[in-house]
């Protein structure tokens, strides 16, 4: 079923920079850190809701914010070299992550990674 | 897009019994009675739930829960005279109506409310 061309369109950036072993170490713990950080604003967010249910309404409306949290934080989560980048800009941008936490990738790296996050403040405002 | 023979598939029991105007206010009752208690089960066991919570898969379980709960909830209160002595059959076998509460509803109705209910308890065992 994978053709060439189906091939070139699932990589549409062929100069990706390379993610070198250190760079692919901060990255990883980076990444986790800010996802654990995530679920535990999740856990903690569900106990609130949770005792503050006082009629039926509440607990569709946890179901709600449950299954919003969780679709977002599948697509923000994305592993992926190519992503990499853009998910750190945005967890950047959301505070998730700091630059102290990115120290170490190289500097073309956080170049990007700062602009997708100051690109994403100016669209906030 | 309607015709005779979709309007008849519509409904396909010609021969419901009619309801009178007393049995209409003791099924709204036991009815509104039996969901505003299952809505209460939701709203008890959510809080539980969240209050157990100790990682992230328990969220989702809880956001699992709720899910199905809502879909169920929302399958099984139909109040349309022409289901509802299913829905009193599930409801009695469930426990979540009493034959009390329907009393005053016609003998041919409580037999056939009786009946699914039994019917029901054998295919649980």
């Amino acid at each position: 079923m994978s053709s060439p061309s189906a091939t070139q369109n699932t990589y549409p950036y062929p100069n990706e920079p390379t993610w070198s072993k250190s760079e692919k170490a901060i990255a990883r713990t980076a990444f986790d850190t800010a996802l654990k950080r995530e679920l535990q604003d999740v856990m903690h967010t569900t106990k609130q809701m949770a005792n503050q249910v006082k009629e039926p309404a509440d607990v569709w409306e946890l179901e709600h914010y449950l299954t919003e949290r969780r679709k977002e934080i599948n697509r923000k989560y994305d592993y992926r070299y190519s992503q990499l980048r853009h998910v750190f800009g945005r967890l950047l941008y959301e505070g998730r992550v700091s630059e102290e936490e990115l120290r170490g990738l190289s500097d073309d790296k956080l170049k990007s990674i700062r602009s997708l996050a100051e690109l994403l403040a100016k669209y906030a405002d």
